[in-house]
């Protein structure tokens, strides 16, 4: 079904990039700036990001001997960096997820380069390292957005939708590596139910959300493809949950022919492939039309 | 079940027509004109339907042996002209869907009348010969569009919902042979999670939407009944989505009894019926009640 | 579980009703008075309710020698009289319905009370007798409905929601019996789709609904109650809901021990246990509260 | 899973608290305070809730030997005494649920602190004691609400959501032990659907809806959690739902080492094991960052 697949390492058939938003309360802060504080019952359910779900996560990957990628807002490592400091000894991958959770197409062009290097300055200072992987929070990539990236440095983004393998995104200042993701892999849809992001879903159980991702997985295997999850600790690290999402790692696991990668290693796969000249991706030009193109 | 049932060719107990609605960005630009530029995630879920979609749904149904209905907006005829070639050169239908996703209902008559007609030469600009098929963007069909699509020389529209199987719907001017639809049959309900287009389902794994449309094949092939899907490229022909759809199709295969055309051929049908006398289809006179009956 | 558990007739465990609104354009004229002559698509859905729904339902239950209670608003029954004389000739009843699907909460005391005599007018002029059962459309029952009811003449109203068991109304005027109701018996949020109610389900597959409304069923007969459908014929009388309904009805049948009987029926046998004594129902005085004790 | 995992009385392996919030009419009298009087039908759903709800679970839970926490606002406790003494005669506990299932940050201080008194003042004249336990109405737990709650005797609250097993909130001027909840647990996204409230949710089987709840049982066992689900009469003592609740029950009491307790009984020894120095609970300070901080 794939057009162009793109080879594995090592003879694999497929690639798992289990990938995580931690977004803790900012993007409770920057919905409600005025009455965050008053929203207590909301706010404990977000912060269980950090006193539960960090940890149990770290405990249980690290038994799976798996890395994980998480892709993080400035706001939030500024104000957890012992968390930050837990993942990055345990191996997981920090990419940036904007500064507070802000919707890039709300925002000015000045505004969203302003905090594209907020959240830039609290990385390096945090990391101690330039970020290189980016997920768009709310998935919200402007115009804007891929020229800024590529100049800060960025290497990679996982916001776009248009693909089930890894292509190249070019700007006029130079390209990303862009690794598509999809709502179908995410876990609001199943799990999300809260009246302060005006988000009411039915709750599935953890079967049934299985189901759907377990489905995506046994044809990204099939057909060689990327799987790569969207999931929040607050809501996928929930007890019943995780027992269901090691259930379903050691059922990608048995197959023996996953290879289970962080996605800077993917990204390093990715650009080692096109060198050699062994694969080429897909090449998308941003920000496709132009205003005068819609029309 | 079925009243006034119809004779299917060569003994068929049923008819099955795959359509797919090719929108790509049209809708996405309708809806936010101006700030679509800045809506890249979206722009990006809805392009696969030309840069993944559309060339695997051509692979997978010529190695089926079967050819589909497509419905595309003039924008996006005119923008995509080569998926639209190859469409044609697989013995695809390629049916009108409008100009940009228009929504009838919020248009005066001139701009309807309008859109249409600019919808129209770029079709026969493209494909070289006049449309024969519409279905309304959003299934909108206004109280002037059958007398527009008679005066254009459609021969056939698939907006409607009143039945299940063909009918005939008159206007002051003509006639068009009626191929009812229902969202039973449409992908979104199942799948779509856009933000963009306030559209926020629960997203149902493959098997589930499956026995939607499944249940609804089995009692048509029972009763004989023309069985429309309402595909979109960016939602089911995901990778876990299109094998389910394969699964489908072998389904309707095995049962060895089922007539599996394009809407065009089965219109040519339900005309050579009428014009042998060998049946008639229901007629209802458009527009219904005028305004002063509703009262 | 049921307190004071009503004895039905014949030594039958249960009760089982199944009824119909008959609604086809009334409420989406109400809705959008201006506006329904250019949704044509939603009109020509709401239609199937007489062109297909009707008919198949008749020809259905007949064979299955079961007679239905349908609920019609006024206005309905004015622009489709052929259709009330075809349920009529065949033993189903005609309920009132409101007359054009109005919400009785946004009307005023002279509104409701004007449009339920204007509805009971062409009840008497259609049907040939005086109403005697009630649904109130969209289950919007005012604080005035019940003394309007009582006034008309009407001996049952199914609106409300307080149990499983009839029950009876008292008012300052007289009383109704009363056959409570439940969204769970609905077909709308199983199936119903569409933007112009704005009312967008993700649409569940016949076995997912019957799942719904057999587990209802299968309580019902443990433990003595009446089980009321409230279905839509442009939803449920579709080949592949119907289907399954008849499945359900069988399930049902095979127990042996339901009565099945329309709400008159089931009204004379509340009332002949009222008056021998042999049971008495749960009273409730409307309207509750009044303004006065909510605080 | 569970960090400081905490030891349950008599070697047992999880906690179960069944308890539902009981609100008949107080939150659509707090949310229409003025059309109230005409929403009859959504009224009598709610007061099931009284009419059929609490005396079926009274007499089934009897039957089970199980005692239950109800959550009722001070509207409720005033309006209907004698359900609230037929709760208290079977050994249920009555927590505070706000005075009329008000949302605290919609509140000015001082209405948040006097409805608090109010309902305080009528739980004592009803109940003779001083309410122990809280349950913040809609979740909704504002930035003054764990200091009013110490102020005012309380020992306990179950309106946040952040973990699986109890935990210490801390305020300026004492502490509360906090229950943890989740919608999960909660019935309202399986079976709520009505208009009145906005909230139209896809009706769930009862099957279904055990699924979620069950597989949050399972894994509560599993790890040694505290599951605490938040039910509604009018929802769940339907005949079916509380059918499939009794099986669910079943099932936790066939595993032989499940705790079952109402929440003050689940507050004393959360006390004891602090005390006797046998376990400390994770401590939360309240009210999380000051708006200084948000930023």
């Amino acid at each position: 079904m794939i057009e162009n697949p793109i080879p594995w390492p090592h003879g694999k058939r497929c690639c798992v990039s289990l990938t995580w938003d931690l977004d803790i309360e900012s993007g409770l802060a920057y919905r409600h700036r005025e009455k965050i504080t008053d929203l207590l019952s909301t706010r404990s359910l977000l912060r269980y990001d950090s006193t539960v779900g960090v940890p149990r996560l770290v405990k249980i990957f690290r038994d799976l001997e798996l890395r994980l990628t998480f892709f993080v807002p400035g706001w939030v490592i500024e104000r957890y960096p012992k968390t930050i400091d837990l993942l990055i000894e345990n191996g997981h991958e920090i990419g940036l997820h904007g500064y507070m959770h802000e919707r890039s197409h709300e925002l000015s062009a000045d505004e969203e380069a302003d905090l594209l290097q907020r959240a830039i300055a609290v990385y390096v200072r945090q990391v101690g390292s330039k970020p290189k992987g980016w997920r768009a929070p709310g998935f919200t990539f402007s115009s804007r957005s891929a020229d800024l990236l590529v100049d800060a440095g960025f290497v990679y983004d996982s916001s776009l939708m248009g693909g089930e393998i890894p292509s190249l995104v070019n700007t006029r200042k130079g390209s990303l590596v862009e690794f598509p993701i999809d709502w179908t892999l995410d876990d609001w849809p199943q799990y999300m139910h809260n009246r302060d992001f005006d988000f009411l879903m039915q709750i599935a159980s953890p079967n049934r959300a299985m189901e759907v991702f377990r489905s995506e997985f046994d044809a990204a295997r099939t057909y060689g493809a990327h799987w790569i999850s969207i999931w929040h600790p607050f809501l996928s690290s929930r007890l019943a949950r995780l027992s269901a999402i090691v259930e379903l790692v050691e059922h990608m696991r048995k197959a023996g022919d996953v290879w289970f990668a962080r996605l800077e290693e993917v990204n390093d796969h990715v650009r080692a492939l096109m060198e050699s000249g062994k694969w080429e991706p897909r090449v998308d030009q941003l920000p496709f039309h132009r205003q005068s193109d819609i029309g």
